[in-house]
């Protein structure tokens, strides 16, 4: 079958959505559509500016015998800006307002297509960095982590409370919670990760810093290096710093009013973090 | 801005992908390419024909005033039987055996290119179905079933072993463990559901059913009612029957050799279940 370029342009694009940081040889279009290079090429023109044009990502070229094509999500500061500004307006909600000053999150965590935007977002900061794998603690963090993971192309590890049979033999360490000040544990399959990978942490909160800090501490257990962390909504809290640092976040809760019911957020560091770099 | 057909396919194809099962008024093309609707109906019949031809999905136009387009994520026999079989390869490696004859699935639960197929092949059985939210227990199920709700385009609800103080208020049931026939207790956040919705139940492993039916019990407790039921591997198991008789399957676990370290697997039920409707 004879495809026409209005049809290549489709699939590829699809196909290349669907396969974020992976390289894919010319090759593999042109046998697949039974077209010349050259057609192909022009194809790839077209894509690579409209995904430009549209905030879509970057579509990068290797030349050479051993080349190809490589879609990079990347979104515009515009967009992300639009996430941060839904993300403040939704949390802001006075009813998500718990005992103790907590906020509800969990159906925002719980919504696909909002996940697949903060994912979008954190591996747009992280697109040019080595990620060998994502992490994340059980339950909330892993609907962050894994559309995080699906942008980049990396597999998810969830470290755990408790150890399960269906782990495997694990690695376990105990560690400070941040804002409590207990003896905690946190406990990660042996098979999760080799030595040397980079890993990117992340979580849907942080305070004090505790558990990121908890997860730092597992990763020289696997011998495998701190390649970023990236929080949803970050805390200010009255401790003099956080254990963590060097962190990305969208929304910084600053104050919970529980007897006004009041809320009050603004835009985490996220694009004083970009001006770093 | 004027923009070219091969331009608009791009940027359509990425728009209607990011937005499964939702109704795009053909004014909202016809708006942001500033093209008329006769041109936005004909680039919608190249989308529809090679999203047809390549097994990516179906484009469903709804006609009238109210009317648009939506794009139903629906795989083709083919890709799912790969997936199949790709699972049943990976899941048969004697590396995975785990003491007590469990399988250790951790590492494909946390593959996130799998875990996406994986979701659009559940996708694709409840294309045609009310689903209103995903419903799954942590922490292993989490991830199949954001992949799910990402291509239905619908919330999840995740289910607790314990109440934390982030959920809020929450309803919580004891039911019987179908393995062990203990008494386990559920915790969901009373926020996570609306009476009346319709709920598809998704786990990563299931034996006796025990865990799917004490969610289906937990359903009750929130007027809703269950839609199905999506499994990636069940267990053939010593007890006449499974607490749960109506469900999806992509592989089945026969047998568990210890000491010879094989693992027998065959194709779930998924196929056999489609041809029932």
């Amino acid at each position: 079958m004879k495809w026409k370029r209005s049809e290549r342009l489709v699939d590829m694009t699809y196909y290349l959505l669907e396969h974020p940081h992976q390289l894919i040889p010319l090759t593999y279009f042109s046998d697949l559509y039974q077209s010349a290079k050259s057609s192909i090429s022009e194809d790839l023109t077209i894509v690579k500016e409209t995904f430009e044009e549209k905030g879509i990502g970057l579509l990068m070229t290797v030349p050479g015998a051993a080349g190809g094509v490589k879609y990079i999500p990347k979104m515009s500061d515009q967009e992300v800006k639009g996430i941060i500004q839904e993300l403040i307006k939704e949390l802001g909600q006075s009813d998500r307002l718990l005992p103790g000053g907590y906020l509800f999150m969990t159906d925002l965590l719980g919504n696909p297509d909002l996940m697949n935007r903060v994912g979008k977002v954190f591996a747009s900061a992280f697109a040019e960095k080595q990620i060998d794998v994502i992490m994340t603690v059980a339950t909330k963090g892993i609907s962050i982590a894994h559309a995080i993971a699906r942008h980049l192309n990396v597999p998810v590890v969830v470290v755990r409370r408790d150890s399960k049979v269906t782990e495997g033999s694990t690695v376990s360490i105990n560690y400070v919670s941040g804002s409590s000040r207990r003896i905690q544990t946190m406990v990660l399959s042996k098979r999760s990760m080799k030595s040397g990978q980079r890993v990117l942490i992340t979580d849907d909160f942080m305070k004090v810093g505790g558990t990121m800090n908890g997860m730092k501490n597992l990763l020289e257990e696997f011998e495998c290096e701190l390649a970023g962390v990236a929080v949803l909504v970050e805390a200010e809290h009255a401790d003099e710093k956080t254990l963590v640092d060097d962190y990305y976040s969208l929304v910084k809760l600053h104050e919970v009013n529980e007897k006004d019911r009041t809320i009050e957020l603004s835009e985490g560091n996220y694009f004083s973090k970009e001006r770093e770099l």
